[in-house]
C-alpha cells in the first residue's frame, strides 16, 4: 500500500465513523432532554474512565479508554439496542461482527487489527479492562437516568429491584468498591426522585 | 475528604460535563448535516488520534487522547468560538480560565490538577503532544468541510488560499509529513467540489 492509499484509507474510516453521531440511544442528555447519540456517549464514557480509573488499581487505563472510544462503532451499521428491550443476542452478535469487519476493514491492516481486537475484548468481557469498561457503560446511563426523572427506567416502567438487578452485577464486577455509592444513588432516586448526583453514603 | 464526598464530587463533575453535548460548533455532521456538538467532536478527535498517532513517532499518544477528551470542556461555560469568526482572544482566554477553574474544580484535587494541566498544555501548544492535538483539531473540521459541500468555508465564503493559510501552519507543525495529503484534499474540493475523502496523491 503506497502512502497516499494508506492515508486515504484512514480518512475514509474517520469519515465513515462520523455516522455514529446519528445513532440515537434511549437515554436522554441532562440539559436538553434529547436522546443521546452514541458518539457523545462514547466521549462521556472515556471521561468516566479518566475520572474513575484509579478505583481499579493495576488497570491498563489507556486500553480501557481506547476500548470505550471504539466500543460502539459497529452501531454505525447495526444501530443501538437498548438494554431494557427484548432482543436476539445471537443474531445481534452476528450483525455486529459483520459491521466490525466492514467498518474497521476500511483501515490499513495495523489499525484494523488493533481496533477489531479492542472491540472483541470489550464484547468478550474477560479481561479486567473490559470488565471496567462494561461497568462504565452501565454506570453512565444510570447516572443520566437519576438526573432525567428516571429516564429509561421511567420509560420502561422499571422497579427499583429491577434496576438493582440489571446494573449491580456488571458494575460490582468491574469496579470493586463503587457499588455502595451507586446503590445509594438509585435508592435515593426511587425514594424521592432527587435530582442531585450526591449519594447518601453511610459516612455522612 | 471521606469516600462518599470524593465519589460524589466525581459524579458531580461527570454530570456537569454532560453539558458539552449542548454546545454547538459551526461544523456540520456528514450524515444529518446538523451542527456538530463539542462532545461528539471530542470523541471524533480522540479517534483521529488513535488512527493517526503513528505518524508522529515518539509521541505520548495516551496523553494526546486524554488532552483531546478534556480540551473543550471549558466550553460548557464559555461556548464554542468558531475559527473563522473575529473574537478577542485575550478576553476569551480569561473566560476559559475561569471556566476551567470552576468545572475542573468540581473534582477532588488529584483529578482536578491533572485535567487542568492537560487543558493548559493544550492551550499553550508547546509540547509535541499539544501540537499534535491542535493539528487534529484543525484536521477534523477540514475533513468534515470537504464532505459537507464546503461547510464552514462555504458559510464564511473563504477562498482556497485563505483555507490553506488558516489550516496549513497548525497541521504541518503538529503532524510531520501529512500536509501534502491534506492539501490535495483541499485543492480537490475547491477544484471540483468532490465529496470523497481520497486525496489525489502524486503516487496514484
Amino acid at each position: 500500500m503506497d502512502d497516499a492509499t494508506d492515508i486515504a484509507s484512514r480518512f475514509a474510516f474517520l469519515s465513515e465513523i462520523d455516522g455514529l453521531k446519528a445513532v440515537l440511544r434511549q437515554n436522554r442528555t441532562i440539559g436538553e432532554r434529547r436522546r443521546e447519540n452514541s458518539a457523545e456517549h462514547s466521549w462521556h464514557l472515556a471521561m468516566f474512565a479518566l475520572v474513575l480509573g484509579d478505583l481499579a488499581p493495576g488497570l491498563d487505563l489507556n486500553r480501557v479508554v481506547a476500548m470505550l472510544l471504539v466500543h460502539d462503532i459497529v452501531e454505525v451499521d447495526a444501530g443501538d439496542v437498548p438494554i431494557h428491550s427484548a432482543y436476539d443476542s445471537v443474531a445481534l452478535a452476528r450483525i455486529e461482527a459483520v459491521a466490525a469487519e466492514r467498518i474497521f476493514g476500511l483501515l490499513p491492516e495495523p489499525q484494523r487489527d488493533r481496533f477489531l481486537a479492542l472491540w472483541q475484548e470489550f464484547e468478550a468481557v474477560e479481561t479486567v479492562e473490559a470488565r471496567f469498561a462494561k461497568a462504565l457503560d452501565r454506570l453512565q446511563p444510570l447516572l443520566l437516568n437519576t438526573l432525567t426523572e428516571g429516564g429509561t427506567w421511567a420509560e420502561n416502567v422499571l422497579t427499583e429491584a429491577q434496576v438493582m438487578a440489571r446494573y449491580r452485577p456488571v458494575i460490582e464486577r468491574g469496579i470493586p468498591g463503587l457499588w455502595p455509592f451507586v446503590e445509594a444513588l438509585v435508592r435515593r432516586h426511587y425514594q424521592g426522585h432527587d435530582t442531585t448526583a450526591r449519594p447518601a453514603g453511610p459516612q455522612r
